[in-house]
């Protein structure tokens, strides 16, 4: 049986490694990323944690961090570093969650889960470093060469851990990895449900996007002679919006999130504009047709406004749709924990399992975040939908008793 | 007799302070900013040249440069200094042709013509800084507190004159001032004209506006759910180009040149934007119109779009009208020297002739920039486009007849 006290309990142990407040009442928040002194100190306890619960600690070259059951298990887990000021929760729920998950069903003779806290999923070196590193993305000497914004190594950063680290788990003991995350956007807080049970993560494509134009005196040159390339960028953004109308889902995201004018000074007409263009759905199809609009639209703003344009490499990741039998584990589970407040849905967002279904079946399940808000001090989930969470986790286990893979 | 050889040979000889390139079809522009090397050179030779023309060379502490005739004169010129990388004709135009006219009426015992070249018109450390301190607009210890982009003080670059300045020239023995100009915009030179007699310089206001909303993870914010700020400025954008429609001219102009989103970051909604807004015009009561439209706009786009505003101090100069009798000389001298081939416009950009007209009568002319180029070593005008404006110049010179103030 799972213990919801000794969860909450776990996690705000948990949350005093690298705590950007203490005692009742101030923020909750975490200074807590990989590698950092608090981040390493918050594995060593975890590593103990995972020892107490009758379960194997094994840190792997990058610094993730297993709690190995004998035998063929099930995966569970996130990751426990955070943003340089993060929320207490976003990953460090799911680690805890699966610890108790583990731990309970260990200590009922349930089916053998195995626990997972990866390293680096805030990107502090990359973009889900840890993760990436382990399901085969991103080699290990690759990662070793990239910096954080301060210059450090990676190769620099794990060698703190060298001591302890084995060689990299091999992923054929696990017959599948679930993923308790909270939402990080507003949905289920607004729907006021407690559970989302996620169907996809979606897929991005994003692009930097060049208008050229006629830099000019914003005194002397009149506006039927002007080639300005932020009226292009203006007119392009409501054209866009216009034309995707019938082609997106109420899921799908697009997002002109930078914009850099040259020379962008108020007395001078923009002679160039670049902007990033991104756009996230769960289907492939979609995205390769929003690709075809923006492009379309780029053209046809540049001749109405006699601009020059220039496309730079375009990033995309694909979209990964979740496990039917995880799937439905987790759907029935939160059926049975929250009738009526569940709901299957998207996740926008990044996570470590976009990676690890690379190699293994993967479901995720959410829990609300209050008011949207994550990457942020105030970042905060009831204590109610975070028992919940976990008893959907617990439920889906035993629901899959250890045998994910069909 | 005004002798175009010597104007254009005099016109040559100042491009050599400063010249980006030497020699046939190589690049003609200067770097000569206000108090540099090259610009003391050139104010040195060209108090020689004043000299010889039977003038007396007149430095001011601020290091505008006086060729002053005896008793009450009509005072003509611009300035020598030029952008850091700027055109070779600019100001430099204006002071060597007033420097023919001067010169010519002398020997010819025509109406006594005064000559002067402003200093640090193109605002190395404020805006037309040597015509502003000389008409009053600004005090000298306000302008000696200014620094350049290097951080210099105005007030340690204008000391290399300090041996050779005398006081502040007494503005009651001119009776008035004509500035000869490039266009600095496009308008001649696609209609094919040779002269632009200047109606007024027209106003300004500037002001930075801000839209501010709720920064938000670009992946798992829903489209009805954001408050993205760029959605805010380009929908402002929009509206307000329709809305201007019926209160403007066209020689009335709008820009947004200055655009700073935050975070400003691709996968990220924008929670905030600064930009920068102007808008020029001849009729203060139209400026004062459209800043009520700009408002209301704003107030509409906030609404609709769930966005907070702040507005920055706005701005202004005031649009400055040409003197009746000067500029009816000049009208008078263009059609004899161009018939049909000349224009009335506006200016729209700053000129000395602006803080000018706090102390005198003012009147400009233009000749084309060819492409509308300047501010820029491909700054160019026709030859005989140049001696167009030296023989408007001198003919609305004898037409006064040193008598400008009625």
């Amino acid at each position: 049986m799972i213990d919801p006290d000794r969860f909450l309990s776990d996690l705000h142990k948990l949350r005093r490694f690298g705590a950007a407040g203490v005692g009742k009442g101030v923020c909750k928040g975490v200074r807590r990323p990989a590698y950092s002194e608090p981040d390493i100190a918050a594995r060593t306890w975890l590593a103990g944690r995972i020892e107490q619960a009758g379960l194997t600690p094994h840190f792997d070259p990058m610094g993730n961090l297993f709690g190995l059951a004998e035998g063929p298990s099930l995966l569970m887990g996130s990751h426990s570093d955070s943003q340089p000021e993060g929320g207490w929760l976003d990953g460090a729920l799911g680690v805890i969650a699966a610890l108790e998950v583990a731990r309970a069903s260990r200590e009922s003779a349930g089916p053998p889960i195995s626990v997972v806290s990866f390293q680096d999923e805030e990107g502090r070196f990359g973009v889900t470093t840890g993760s990436a590193v382990w399901s085969g993305h991103l080699s290990l000497d690759e990662a070793d060469a990239l910096t954080d914004h301060g210059g450090n190594r990676l190769q620099q950063m794990r060698s703190v851990l060298a001591e302890r680290s084995d060689g990299f788990v091999d992923p054929a003991r696990f017959t599948g990895f679930v993923e308790l995350h909270i939402e990080q956007g507003p949905v289920l807080d607004q729907a006021r449900e407690q559970i989302g049970v996620v169907s996809d993560i979606v897929g991005i494509r994003d692009m930097n996007i060049t208008f050229s134009g006629q830099q000019n005196h914003a005194g002397t040159t009149p506006m039927h002679l002007r080639r300005d390339a932020f009226q292009g960028l203006a007119a392009f953004n409501a054209a866009l919006n216009d034309r995707l109308r019938n082609v997106v889902t109420p899921r799908t995201v697009w997002t002109i999130g930078h914009v850099a004018l040259h020379p962008n000074a108020s007395s001078i007409v923009p002679g160039r504009v670049t902007f990033s263009m991104q756009w996230r759905d769960g289907d492939p199809a979609r995205l390769a047709r929003m690709e075809t609009i923006i492009r379309d639209t780029i053209a046809d703003i540049a001749g109405q406004y006699a601009l020059e344009t220039g496309f730079g490499p375009m990033l995309g990741l694909e979209p990964v749709a979740m496990d039917a039998t995880l799937r439905g584990a987790l759907e029935a589970a939160a059926e049975d924990v929250a009738p009526g407040r569940w709901r299957v849905m998207p996740s926008g967002a990044l996570h470590d399992a976009t990676n690890v279904a690379r190699l293994l079946p993967v479901a995720m399940l959410f829990v609300p975040s209050i008011g949207g808000i994550s990457h942020d001090f105030a970042e905060d989930t009831d204590e109610t939908d975070l028992v919940a969470g976990l008893r959907v986790l617990a439920g889906a286990a035993e629901r899959l008793g250890g045998q994910a893979r069909a």
